[in-house]
């Protein structure tokens, strides 16, 4: 069992510093089963902040199995679409949203590809509108991980179940500051450090990104009217909040035609719910023409065919090599930690607010400047101690960044 | 732990004759995360049975209760609206609807009656186009029971927990006939004797059932154009449901102006999470004048008060006293048990489909032929071996139906 003080911060921090929930706001409660403890704290917490309603969606993974072993190819291939139509909704009203994150990495691994990717397609198609409210910035958002056994053993893979998600606990606490005296306060600094970096790039104003490394050479051209962002968000509802807890980065939109050159994981990701590891991929203007992987090649085909926007970028982000998450020396199966351990590129949806005056741009203007649409938004890892990242202005000088992906001085 | 072969038997029951599905439908299924083992079940029959989407909806009393104990006053009298608005925007699109029901029957008992008042008023404000939809027969839609510790506590209150549980469980399977060899074929043996009383009641066009025994001589003018219904139910999306699993009663509406005498309960009843008994009152002219309760009467007059059908019938059911819920001698704190288990009433909302034609009658019209309109539909029993049921005809003319609630001979 965890313990149950830093379990309440955690649920303290999910509530003040990721939602940033605004008194008298309803939010939008997603935690699977597993989760339930720290779920009824951050209700808890939440209606002590003043929430008017915590609205709880809580989900069972083996649920989602039964469809799968015993649905029809109908039930497969279908999505309905109102209840994530009323949720997107909600968010464009200003619900708040908040997940608790715990999913088994490798929930799917006996079911075969073309099912998921079906299914996925199907999934994402039906939740579009709820993702463009959480893309476009609509209400604030936040998600927070919890320690399921299902989890824990893939981080773990040697422990005892319970030493395991013990252990996995005690990370988790440790990576979001919820084992520190005030969470809330050290989130806080937390953000003025990464701010900096944060402004810095946004000063630089850079034409591109190059990334070198083993088995890495990409140079990935940057949006126009590009903004660098992380740790914090201002939501279109007016509050601000940290997005995922725990966070690194700092991140901001490639233009989805300027991307060229080869690029290697550094960690393997859990892509619907299967391992995808020792990818490597070339890029030619902005497209992925090739794609190998020394483990799921075939989910990582199939979510590369899922829409035109899959097979190019929607984020990149620079994380520090000596961030809590990457010194704890784990692969966590779980994008909230694996891409904040290490730099990493996204292919798919980008983001907004990381497009100046995105909104009052028409949908040809913002493709022309750079911005990604896709039904998919999926982080994979390419930083390293063995990764250099320099900075390209317009006329082609070179800045270095990070060296060892840790931040060089001054930038 | 629930014999895992009387489990899938109570699923199987839920699924075919419960909700009648239709293959290729879309499934609502609501549980309590107790119930869960049952609600699996229930989803892997659903979709062998050709589902095309089981969509869960898992609630957790838990959180119910952290609402009550750390919500605002605004949280506390506020009800999100968007949600029930989908769900009923799906129900009639003929999306099925299956609820486990495992309810506390006490769960609500150390918050003050005023509170659970408020908020069960904007909750069944919100939940309105919801609970017309089902009502009003849109879908098919069937409620099963599933033994939770807490409920079980109540049902056997003297026994350990997990015996409790056990015992809640045979008795679950006996009266459902989870535990015959063929449940779906016994169901159907059932259907057929309750249909038999039904279509004597129907022929007999009684213009009011006179109720006499202990504390009790009530005259329940029903609805002209009343429709006697029970067991089955033709849904407008074409699936013969049985809408409740256990079920014995024969039911119809009963007149909202024509409601005469006095009343006294046969059992407790669980409303609002609290236990109400010993209820007492006087109709006059469809309308409640005086109420008492040994036990309750807060909860009971804050119901009353909900709205201006509150205070007047919109359901009359026949239970036979030799019933096997009423054989168990037990009472269950659980209306879809208690209600079979004797005659009852309801106070609110009737039943569209016990009134003939009734879609094509203007609301003034149907108001004015006894149907009753509330946020609220509560049975309670009013049943017993010394209770004696006649029919009236519209002369005066009075016909013996039960005797010590059995049913006459040729009735």
């Amino acid at each position: 069992m965890p313990s149950q003080q830093s379990l309440r911060k955690l649920a303290v921090l999910a509530v003040h510093s990721g939602l940033g929930l605004i008194p008298g706001q309803d939010i939008i409660l997603s935690a699977d089963l597993s989760d339930l403890e720290l779920a009824r704290l951050v209700a808890e917490e939440a209606y002590k902040a003043g929430a008017r309603a915590v609205i709880p969606f809580y989900g069972d993974e083996q649920t989602a199995l039964i469809r799968y072993a015993h649905g029809s190819d109908e039930a497969i291939g279908y999505a309905n679409r109102w209840l994530p139509e009323a949720i997107a909704g909600a968010l464009n009203a200003g619900t708040g949203y908040l997940r608790i994150s715990s999913a088994n990495p490798s929930l799917l691994k006996d079911i075969e590809p073309d099912k998921i990717a079906r299914s996925s397609k199907a999934a994402a198609l039906a939740s579009k509108p709820m993702s463009e409210a959480i893309t476009g910035s609509a209400t604030n958002w936040c998600i927070i991980p919890a320690a399921s056994p299902a989890w824990a053993k893939h981080v773990y893979p040697g422990k005892p179940v319970d030493e395991a998600v013990e252990k996995l606990w005690a990370a988790i606490f440790h990576i979001t500051r919820s084992d520190q005296a005030d969470p809330v306060a050290a989130w806080s600094a937390h953000c003025d450090t990464v701010r900096h970096h944060m402004d810095r790039l946004n000063a630089a104003r850079y034409s591109a990104i190059r990334f070198r490394g083993p088995g890495t050479d990409l140079t990935v051209g940057l949006a126009d009217g590009h903004v660098w962002e992380g740790v914090q968000m201002q939501a279109k509802n007016g509050a601000l909040c940290s997005p995922n807890i725990p966070t690194e980065e700092v991140f901001t939109m490639p233009h989805c035609d300027r991307v060229d050159g080869t690029v290697s994981s550094t960690k393997p990701l859990s892509l619907r719910g299967q391992i995808v590891a020792g990818i490597k991929v070339i890029f030619e203007e902005g497209k992925i023409t090739k794609a190998a992987a020394t483990e799921g090649i075939n989910v990582l085909e199939k979510l590369l065919d899922t829409d035109e926007g899959a097979r190019r970028l929607g984020e990149i982000a620079l994380v520090p090599h000596s961030s809590p998450i990457s010194q704890t020396g784990l692969t966590f199966y779980n994008t909230l930690f694996d891409e904040n351990a290490a730099c990493h590129i996204a292919l798919g949806q980008s983001y907004e607010s990381t497009m100046a005056g995105y909104a009052d741009l028409t949908p040809g203007e913002r493709k022309l400047r750079g911005s990604n649409e896709s039904m998919i938004h999926v982080d994979w890892m390419i930083g390293s101690d063995a990764v250099d990242v320099d900075g390209l202005s317009a006329d082609g000088v070179s800045t270095p960044i990070m060296r060892g992906c840790e931040w060089v001085a001054g930038s």
